[in-house]
């Protein structure tokens, strides 16, 4: 194992899929098992308690399922909501557009309260609609990724539970598990949905959804039937409570080879060194090393105000005269991968920067300077005249 | 990458996940890709295009998306069927049971023709149930992994176009795709919904669907809108073809590693030696190897007509005095993985070995002999008596 080695590649700073540990690819990598047999079924369980780690809940029920973290959307729309009941989607970019849709999708009525491009859901606003009208669930994402925008989870759980305590509190976590705190017990959340190859630090192809006993419940009491098949908790929910057990349980094939993977970085994440704190606290550091490096250049963040900014990613705007086609492709050239914009509205102005695990938490890797100093480079091929 | 092999392993033979090579294990250990950008969409495009190749079609039209072979039921029944539209599922076991269920959670209308256990649904009855009743589409599981059934997809097609033309022909071939043949173009299949982790030869997590364009005007033609967010072709029919126009497009992260372990088979499926025709036709020897080998030493098979059985598995009755207890733990200790039955009305009176893949295309690997030879002397220390 110790032998392995990933191949030479391009170093992948978008904000998901991520780098990942040559440990972690190895794991990838090693011969199927059988999904119900005594070899596969600990490390399964491993994941789902691991998992409790890392959001900080004891009471929390995991569900890790095939497919990517989308499908958690459906998971919440199709067990969560029924016909004609109110949801409140807070929408700070692109995927507060499609939680909206899906969960239109299954029947939901949706009220969206919009903030600016760069911005988070003021406060008062989320106070406002709550006290106008009963939602079954209100939505936010916690990392838009389009965007970099982090939402305030904490206030989010606050407000709720002071102004309409019935209302679940639905956080989108794909972009933000394990690169942000997220508290899910003592802030109150009720699912947090999210995938493996983000923060999480496994290839992608894992949905990756924690619920709340409170929301476990509204699930088993529906008027009506769950309205999805692959999605249903009735149907995942006694596979996970087996599995837990160290039991068999079957309903639909889980990607065996990648919950060794995800076991392993989950593993280094509940139990290395460093600490999850440490990880954390570490996230932060490498974003404000690379929004200040980018400001210190005469760039300018598409986030409007540094509490509601990302650590596991950055939204950088292209200066004046610089052109996606400009420095995407430059860095492509020097094998450093970013991505461009996502937004519908503002999307050819800017470009984006993950800053997520092994590149974040293994800083003898170099993956930073290396991307800081390739935008710098790249910047100054382009003929940018700005302070380099 | 030559000096890869993976670890020393218990011999995998269930019907799935199966024994992978060591080629597909490495490619799942590349470096993640982005997912939009240009090393990775090319790759994206030859596995749909190759996936035309492995059914015989020029003008089906693929999706891959990251799930498990369930998650193409929910396609089926969430873009196919609209509300109170009837289906007709013929049932050869377990697999029929669940796609009923999965129709009827989007709203089908769905009859069922139940096969007697380990027998194929007889074509009379599948033809006075087209004449008695129109139906929007008729489901079949080509190869129930529950019992070992073959259905007859050449004939259900030829029936189907005979009595109800506009009817569409669902092939559920999760167990069947790349160990039977498919002839997808020529019989009249409308829909073949499979996965990645069984004779097609990669870890699981992939949903592969192959849906003929008469399908596809289905679903462009529906009066409401599709029924899931996740498996809507609304959202995935514009991926599918940019992809494979060379484009980049997004709705959900596909499961980049797993893509690139899902190329390598396939690959060698549809290009490499033996060809895909002289696969097929070693599954066909395997069987016949495996089923012989058992029949021998006195044991029955589940399946009542060997017209009507898997090339890719075989399903063997417990002899009288041998339990699973007796046998499949002796074989683990062999290190070898068969399973146990998995038919609700006598799951403990049989068990399943899969032979699929490079356990059937590599015979150097000596994984039938192993298996048989496994299973004989299991059944030997067990005290059974029979011809051993």
């Amino acid at each position: 194992m110790s032998t392995f080695h990933q191949e030479a590649h391009k170093l992948l700073v978008i904000p998901g899929p991520i780098e990942v540990t040559d440990e972690v690819l190895y794991a990838n990598a090693r011969p199927p098992l059988a999904h119900t047999g005594a070899d596969f079924i600990p490390i399964f369980g491993d994941c789902l308690r691991m998992m409790r780690d890392v959001l900080y809940t004891k009471e929390g029920q995991p569900f890790l399922v095939a497919g990517s973290g989308t499908l958690g959307w459906d998971m919440v729309a199709s067990n969560l909501i029924e016909a004609g009941e109110s949801a409140l989607v807070l929408n700070t970019g692109y995927f507060g557009d499609s939680f909206a849709e899906c969960l239109e999708t299954y029947g939901a009525k949706v009220d969206v309260i919009r903030a600016a491009i760069g911005g988070a859901v003021p406060q008062a606003e989320i106070e406002a609609a709550l006290k106008a009208k009963k939602y079954k669930l209100l939505t936010f994402t916690h990392v838009d990724t389009s965007t970099g925008v982090l939402s305030d989870a904490k206030m989010i759980g606050d407000v709720v539970r002071a102004v309409s305590p019935d209302t679940l509190v639905i956080l989108d976590g794909v972009c933000a598990v394990a690169s942000e705190e997220i508290r899910f017990d003592d802030w109150g959340i009720d699912v947090v949905v999210s995938a493996s190859q983000k923060g999480l630090g496994a290839p992608p192809g894992l949905s990756v959804v924690m619920a709340s006993q409170r929301a476990i419940s509204t699930f088993q009491n529906r008027k009506v039937p769950v309205s999805s098949y692959y999605a249903s908790w009735k149907k995942w929910l006694p596979v996970m409570q087996a599995y837990e057990k160290g039991l068999p349980a079957y309903f639909a094939t889980p990607p065996v080879n990648l919950v060794q993977a995800f076991h392993t970085t989950l593993t280094a994440i509940t139990k290395g060194t460093p600490s999850l704190e440490k990880r954390l606290a570490m996230h932060k550091a490498a974003s404000a090393r690379v929004k200040g490096a980018m400001t210190d250049m005469g760039l300018e963040l598409l986030t409007l105000d540094p509490y509601y900014s990302a650590n596991g990613m950055s939204a950088i705007k292209y200066p004046a005269g610089v052109k996606m086609t400009d420095l995407i492709p430059r860095l492509v050239k020097k094998n450093i991968v970013v991505t461009g914009g996502l937004h519908k509205d503002v999307k050819d102005t800017y470009f984006r920067i993950g800053h997520m695990g092994t590149t974040v938490v293994n800083p003898e890797r170099g993956d930073i300077d290396r991307v800081i100093s390739g935008v710098k480079e790249a910047l100054g091929e382009a003929g940018y005249k700005g302070n380099l």
